[in-house]
């Protein structure tokens, strides 16, 4: 069905159908001037918020609705996770083309829909309007948190150590694998580690719980989402910290789905962690003393490096051999240099 | 200079030098994973987004960044105004196309913060990339206030009179204006009630002060601001409340520049004033028994018309002929019939 078909105010009553108010802390939500929210007395409001354009940080030829939706929901929840935070309420404007339809609309809702809801976080506004240049997406996300609770980027110091979650990679190189594969969901993406990583880069996973738990530990001292690449994320860290840090090639967690993939791709698995990004995994620096209170975590906790005094990334090597690590994550406006775009 | 020049994080801390940290409420502003607010203890949150899309919303051949700045402030603070709420903090996401410069970049922040420095409302975060067609805003308000003196577009009844601030039609006339006449600030506009209802378009003043003391006063059951034109807004206000209205045409505030200019245009002032929009002007409903405890404010109230049970709104003229009036101002995803696209 056409857009034109339902119109504005149709399509905003189709999106109220699909997102009820179910949170007594919302008092205002979805149709009014603006959304009224209550949140706890004493609390610390986060918020964050992410554009999405079609053809730059996503095409439509290999993502399907639903997961643009996921994804759109996780990259901010991922933010609110990386402070700490217990994320509340969203917000989403949408630019539509006239020739998505309705029901694409909807499946990027139910996407939405599902990951938020898996956190109880809300959606209670937002904005919709016609696009002339393919579909734009700005999502924010309010989260709460406490401020002696909150992590920031500006927290480490020499000798903590850095740990990330999960593994890395897996993301760039299934956004390799489907835009040489095919369409949707890795639908025409052959191979089961193949799948498999294409999914982690179209409906990546934000930490929120993993983070919540690290942040009220109090062991880390800060604390980054990894989205643009851990060269260029831990370079954020240090920057705002003002120190530099030592990273070991041989510790950085990399799945066996990557280790396959990255044969047949010919790269290696190292480059995809390094500098692929969008793997919404935490990172964050630990002091010594205060490792033993690393809160148990559902998903894998690594250690693969330590903060020191002299400004700088470096990679050692199992050999033991120091190189230089220069960020290298995604960085919009940079003259294309052949590297792929690696966003959804 | 080209952004490409600077790169995305040298645009970022130029955005920083903008807007450096003034408010002790803002814990983290620009360049973490996300801001952290404080609020008032007990006070309610308003979150309102709006987005902006060259070739829609705006033309950058009649438009300055400067102004587009500003407005993208206006439009998201008249919301906040319209909830009788305070702004407090802006998240601004953009979305740029190579073609545009960082000079053009920072005067779109310039017209954004001489705004919301007026109304004390800080720049806390956002986002900030490529775009491969046009540029791209998305502004994110979050304001506060508390339960009993919020008001909502749902609380009009029959009885109640049907108010608004200034005088409407100037905007749409002005964007006539301009469509015709020129490229920014009205700088080719001739005439000097030509460049007043230009500059009402490209820079429309939010009725921030007002929203407040009418919400505080509580004279107000209802409140809307009007964005999308008078007759589509009180058409909202009446939706939301279950009632109707009647309006009396000869009651509509029209300024002395739109009844020199509509002549001009060959059109009448009402046409401007009933569907034209974007004034940002507020519409409030006052049952009978509180109009005198209206506030003072500095600009012009007018009462206008009244809400009536039965639903739809009706236009009286100065004969007392009674007219349906159909909400007639703009939609997005409507079909192409002709009526100009009326916004920035």
């Amino acid at each position: 069905m056409k857009i034109s078909a339902l119109g504005e105010f149709g399509l905003i009553r189709n999106i109220q159908r699909l997102f009820p108010r179910t949170s007594p802390s919302t008092l205002i939500g979805i149709g009014d001037d603006a959304a009224a929210l209550r949140l706890s007395s004493a609390a610390v409001l986060l918020a964050t918020t992410d554009m999405l354009l079609e053809g730059v940080h996503f095409d439509l030829s290999y993502t399907d609705f639903y997961s643009l939706g996921w994804k759109s929901a996780a990259v901010n929840l991922s933010d609110i996770a990386a402070m700490g935070g217990i994320p509340r309420f969203c917000l989403t404007s949408l630019g539509i083309h006239p020739r998505i339809t309705v029901e694409q609309i909807a499946e990027f809702y139910r996407g939405f829909r599902a990951l938020a809801r898996s956190h109880k976080a809300v959606l209670v506004g937002g904005d919709t309007c016609r696009s002339r240049n393919g579909l734009v997406i700005s999502v924010t996300v309010l989260g709460e948190t406490k401020k002696a609770v909150m992590r920031t980027r500006s927290g480490a110091r020499p000798g903590d150590r850095v740990f990330v979650t999960g593994s890395l990679g897996d993301s760039a190189a299934g956004l390799e694998i489907l835009k040489t594969g095919g369409k949707g969901q890795g639908a025409r993406v052959r191979g089961r580690e193949e799948k498999k990583l294409a999914l982690k880069h179209l409906r990546p996973i934000p930490r929120v719980a993993e983070g919540r738990a690290i942040a009220l530990s109090g062991c880390a001292s800060a604390m980054i989402d990894i989205s643009d690449g851990l060269s260029s994320d831990l370079g954020h860290v240090c920057e705002q910290s003002r120190v530099g840090a030592e990273i070991h090639a041989d510790k950085v967690p990399l799945s066996r789905d990557l280790r396959r993939a990255a044969k047949k791709l010919k790269k290696t698995s190292l480059e995809y962690a390094l500098s692929g990004g969008e793997d919404y995994e935490l990172l964050f620096t630990v002091p010594p003393a205060q490792i033993k209170k690393l809160p148990p975590l559902k998903i894998p906790v690594t250690e693969i490096g330590m903060i020191v005094r002299e400004r700088g990334l470096s990679l050692i090597d199992g050999a033991g051999k120091r190189t230089l690590l220069k960020p290298r994550g995604y960085e919009h406006f940079r003259p294309i240099n052949g590297r792929a775009k690696r966003r959804i």
